[in-house]
């Protein structure tokens, strides 16, 4: 598929009768394994890329560093990929540009005040956001998928949040994002209010207790994402592994492990 | 530790009451959990790194990325880390002096002759590696892991495996080596015999169906690593995810990942 056809098909997944699950990918391996399991597109987890580079998450991680890891991902895959870059590192337009030079056919952009003063998590605000969309949007062919970090990072009163959280996602698809994200709900009340006022294509960050895809779908949440999730279960896994390992066990915990000449051929193909 | 006390700490390791079980990482999340758990060292896997960045294990990596992944491992972590780099990417010394500038403290160098011509799995000349591994002892003071892939790769006749071995391995200890790794051999019958005639330490690598490390030790195998096994098991859980993602599942899934603000935690210091 050729960059504005995969454009396009990304887009119309953001439209169609079917909720767009969309899986998060951190390396090429994890990636691969997504698209060898069928699905259709692919996003990026700021997180895991940050973790499996050694950063915590939150702009700490260059942003060079995050946009190589795209690069690689969407080289070796043929599915779209779209790309979590957090708050667009201190230039969220030069940083757009930087998606599309990847190879990325869609970004995420966030409202998370990454250098604000202090411990206090912030937002920025609402008209610098909305200018920054509106550049993105004007300087490229990205889908755009535009978060608000209101119930992620619990900003401002609980009983306010809801309001401003739709007023923060229509002011966003009004400057031209394809797709507003609102992280950091979980209670289907919620999800489906959000799904009725928000003016455009809703994302859904699930996490366990999440109602299913099923119920996502009926509510018309037009996307769904993982996040970090899938790459903190594995390490779940992991942890295990080491402690059988420090605690001098058996090996039967690699007994299901994807066979090395697999893997070897679903990296060593395209 | 400094560098000296790290190398000097982690040969020890090999020459003690119990035996050295080395898990091995491939980006700096799977070692800070490695190291998080107790490990006192840690290896890297050639094949786990190679495939999260999107290569095919058997030096398709340019050695570059290989050593900045093990860079980036040897900065994040306290303990010694050793570095697995394949048959030394045309240039064992070279590579060697990289594995140091890495931070790295050990390496692990393979006869495989991966440039062979054709298909056929082959081994480089053993005066060839004797001469590679004499000048690695020469020029550096990594602790040296030097392997045969005659039982991996199944070279050569099966009945003249063992004694072909055992012949490179005591030669590439003689030569400056500090362990003899033979992976590919899961029958303690014949690990039992090769820490016999093996006239040094020995390194197995385990995977499923292996003897326990309790009986590895009582065979006086002296370090067991486990590759690509741990990645490759976390792999089969992505897959799972990917699959129940794609199935249009729930997300109970998620429900033992490591928290979000936990691994932060544990990226983001010392």
């Amino acid at each position: 598929m050729q960059r504005e056809e995969k454009i396009e098909a990304f887009r119309a997944l953001h439209h169609g009768p079917r909720i767009l699950v969309l899986p998060n990918a951190w390396d090429v391996a994890s990636a691969r394994i997504f698209e060898d399991a069928g699905c259709a597109a692919i996003g990026t987890s700021s997180a895991g890329v940050a973790f499996a580079l050694g950063y915590a998450d939150g702009q700490h991680i260059p942003r060079d560093e995050m946009l190589e890891v795209v690069h690689r991902i969407a080289r070796a895959v043929a599915v779209p990929v779209t790309a979590d870059v957090e708050s667009g590192y201190g230039d969220a337009v030069a940083t757009a540009q930087a998606v599309v030079e990847a190879g990325a056919i869609g970004m995420n952009i966030e409202d998370a005040n990454h250098y604000g003063k202090g411990d206090a998590a912030s937002l920025l605000p609402i008209d610098k956001q909305v200018r920054h969309i509106h550049d993105i949007r004007a300087a490229t062919d990205l889908v755009i998928n535009a978060r608000t970090d209101i119930f992620l990072l619990g900003i401002g009163e609980a009983d306010t949040r809801f309001e401003r959280a739709v007023e923060r996602l229509n002011a966003y698809l009004h400057a031209g994002a394809d797709c507003a994200f609102a992280p950091g709900v979980r209670d289907a009340e919620t999800i489906e209010n959000l799904a009725r006022d928000v003016l455009g294509p809703l994302n859904i960050l699930a996490v366990a207790g999440t109602p299913s895809i099923e119920e996502l779908e009926k509510m018309d949440v037009a996307r769904v994402s993982v996040g970090s999730g899938p790459m903190r279960a594995t390490l779940a896994l992991l942890r295990r592994i080491a402690e059988e390992l420090h605690h001098r066990g058996g090996f039967e915990i690699f007994r299901d492990a994807i066979p090395y000449a697999e893997l070897n051929a679903l990296l060593g193909g395209k």
